[in-house]
């Protein structure tokens, strides 16, 4: 007997599905661009429940690829096509396990979905300050495993920032279990930190400790059609000054990622009256009801105008209103689906570069196709740039991956790699990036890399073949 | 020839100090209960002196002790009394890199001294928001080393979270560097975590790249004598509601520590006109020119007041007032070590257990030795407490010290590991806290501590003897 099935034969058989018509649910990844194969998955009820597949797995030298809302980018959740390895769910573990108001903390099993987690902070009067694209479906255990960003990091940081305590399976079945929320805790390596964007290579993650914030009591949201791309960074810093650093989204967007949209969505009304090359969306909160956060836009939108450093603006008056404007930065990733697709390029750089970069990669995708259509968007107030060049309509769809592929995206990164930034800024690695990482990875890293894994995981049985390449 | 011998030879001699009148000055740590002994202090100039010194150790099976400026609470930069270990300062290497005003970061030698780098960020128009007592000495590789907290972690975080980048000489003498200043980087493992509060074990942290803040232009302290230590909690959150989570400072100070400092220093003037048993020593900070925040710091003492929470408080009206009540909390400890010195508890604990441990901890040190002397002050808005016993006037020395760490400090931390709490929040491990960690260290930390040592320094030669038991 094949040591797979020694190991699916010794596992309690109602954590084990082997419905094939079930199974493909899980098989291939959010951009569908890779399908694996299992012959089944493993669905935990518990941590316990994790230690046992794991310490079974581990005996019969059967690799395992934890999945969470399959969410990733980078395809990290989904197996590889031998069908060798056993995929193991935590989509039944979603238990809330303690939330602290007075010590601000939430603590829950890994499998929780993000949307019932913000959802029970909010029912307790409190904010959980990460919110995804993917939040209806992704989960958190997935969300520290891939260091997930978003639209709030530039106030909140990262999802590594939120995290004050975690527990996780190792490849041998033993437990690391530091759950306390403390905000400080010096006690030795701060072991968590390793299995926080490590995609589920060196443990799987069971149960998370999250920092909550409290509500805000005011927010403004803005919509500036700007001057042009130099300005982000002093529109940023005055609207900073202005706010007491309130400021929890700065998104730019490029006409031409509107202009996607504006043409996906018919029935969409454009929030201006003057037109631009450039926008951004910019958000400000605070939890105080005395400080006259509306005088301060005011200010600030006013300052703007007088620099010359934007053309028009708008301010959401209703809750409606600011639905609308957060639906043209939302919808981009949808509208380059509806156009044909795009080929992403996830970047950053310091925050003072952001201009050059845009003006030198857009220049260089024009030189060596004329007429390419690209879809700049991004976090730019964290150096985040999403540099997506969009399939043009008429072309054939493996001809334009091949050339952009080929031709394009190595010379992008190129350029990222010379300015002094990263070919990964919150997608992670997977399987997709591990070229990049073998080329563009920092010096000396890889190998540290590599140590970790093999003394965590000797017998590389979590999630071969994603991260390290 | 002694392999130490061996490597000493081959070391190029101007790195070399012999002499040990200059030696003997390293060798005893910072609260002077440990001296240590070794044949040469190594001082590399730059990144690549560095390699060479540990390439030549790893060579002859030489320890090394890196040491910053030595100012670790923990011992962590002793060496042992047996005269193996090498001892290397980064003391020649304050070299600063770069600073990107545009980009609020700046990269440094990790032997840089604190202060220098807190000015070097001041004459930028910018805020290095780190500060400590030893500012005046410690260097930033070791601040890092131990993740160093202070009276700002509430609003910025530990050093951890202010690190954009990191490069180290692991203990084969290769190179790990990864100090690009970015926001996001998602690009495989975060390998420099592992190296931050790692106190020299893992590697010799040699450069640090920093986020930098925009000044502030508004400061606000206050004094406040509050009525019971059950009202931290509600004070802090109503103090962030007013103030829309401006506050930096959120210190707690008891009474005996206060009388501590007034015995002390005679010519002390208390700056209210009601006393209390406990005091809070609070500022809150803004870039915002226009926020009213004179008016918000009022309003929240009314609130306070009306609440019932505060007897007495008073706002600084000068910087001469501000650096009056900023005295009350920075001389508590050279206050302790005039009485006698004292047995110091660093712990922390969930923000909303700060006052049932404190008067949990003080029943149960009341109990064990009434009218024992316990000074108890810290970072309350962190959850972290500094809860130490003072050496009471007349009683033997060595008698105080043994019947306090034989029959209390075993009591006290067990109460702490109850309470969910930790015993070292940011002193970390170094050699003092060894039999703690092996005690009450997390489930599952020490095996995975283990495994990442033996994976980076499989000869055991960076800092023997500290942080890992």
């Amino acid at each position: 007997m094949h040591n797979l099935e020694r190991a699916l034969v010794e596992l309690p058989q109602d954590l084990v599905t082997r419905d094939q018509d079930i199974l493909s649910s899980y098989l291939t990844d959010f951009r569908r661009q890779y399908t694996g194969r299992t012959p089944a998955l493993l669905r935990p009820r518990n941590t316990t429940d994790v230690q046992t597949i794991v310490r079974v797995c581990a005996k019969h030298g059967v690799a395992i690829v934890p999945q969470g809302g399959n969410t990733s980018y980078c395809a990290a959740a989904t197996p590889s096509v031998d069908g060798n390895e056993l995929l193991v769910s935590l989509e039944r573990m979603g238990r809330l396990r303690d939330l602290d108001p007075g010590n601000l903390s939430v603590t829950v099993d890994a499998g929780m979905i993000l949307v019932d987690l913000q959802r029970a902070a909010d029912e307790a009067g409190l904010l959980l300050p990460l919110a995804l694209g993917s939040q209806q479906s992704c989960r958190i255990g997935g969300n520290l495993s891939t260091n997930a960003g978003g639209i709030d990091v530039l106030r909140y940081g990262m999802t590594r920032e939120l995290v004050l305590g975690l527990e996780a399976v190792l490849p041998d079945g033993s437990l690391y279990s530091e759950l306390a929320p403390l905000r400080k805790n010096n006690s030795g390596y701060d072991v968590k930190q390793l299995f926080i964007g490590a995609e589920g290579t060196l443990g799987i993650i069971t149960g998370v400790s999250l920092k909550l914030m409290r509500k805000p009591h005011q927010l403004v949201t803005a919509f500036l059609a700007i001057r042009d791309i130099g300005s982000l960074a002093s529109i940023l810093s005055a609207a900073q000054i202005q706010t007491g650093e309130a400021i929890t989204s700065f998104e730019y967007i490029s006409r031409t990622s509107l202009n996607l949209l504006f043409n996906a969505k018919k029935n969409l009304r454009y929030p201006l009256q003057q037109e631009s090359e450039h926008y951004v969306i910019l958000e400000a909160t605070t939890v105080s009801p005395v400080l006259n956060f509306e005088e301060c836009m005011s200010a600030l939108l006013g300052e703007l105008y007088e620099a010359g450093l934007i053309v028009d603006a708008t301010i959401a008056a209703s809750q409606q209103q600011r639905a609308a404007l957060w639906y043209l930065r939302e919808n981009i990733p949808e509208a380059e689906v509806h156009h044909g697709g795009s080929i992403k390029h996830d970047i950053a750089i310091r925050t003072s570069r952001v201009s050059d970069f845009v003006e030198s990669a857009s220049r260089l995708v024009q030189d060596r196709w004329p007429g390419a259509i690209l879809s700049v968007y991004g976090h730019v107030g964290d150096g985040n740039v999403h540099f997506n060049i969009v399939e043009p309509r008429g072309v054939d769809k493996a001809d334009f991956r091949r050339r952009v592929e080929e031709d394009i995206s190595p010379e992008i990164y190129r350029l990222v790699f010379e300015m002094g930034g990263t070919f990964s800024a919150e997608y992670g690695i997977g399987r997709v990036k591990l070229g990049l990482l073998l080329r563009y990875g920092a010096e000396g890293k890889l190998d540290v890399m590599r140590r970790i894994k093999s003394s965590i995981d000797p017998q590389g049985l979590f999630n071969p073949g994603k991260v390290i390449p």
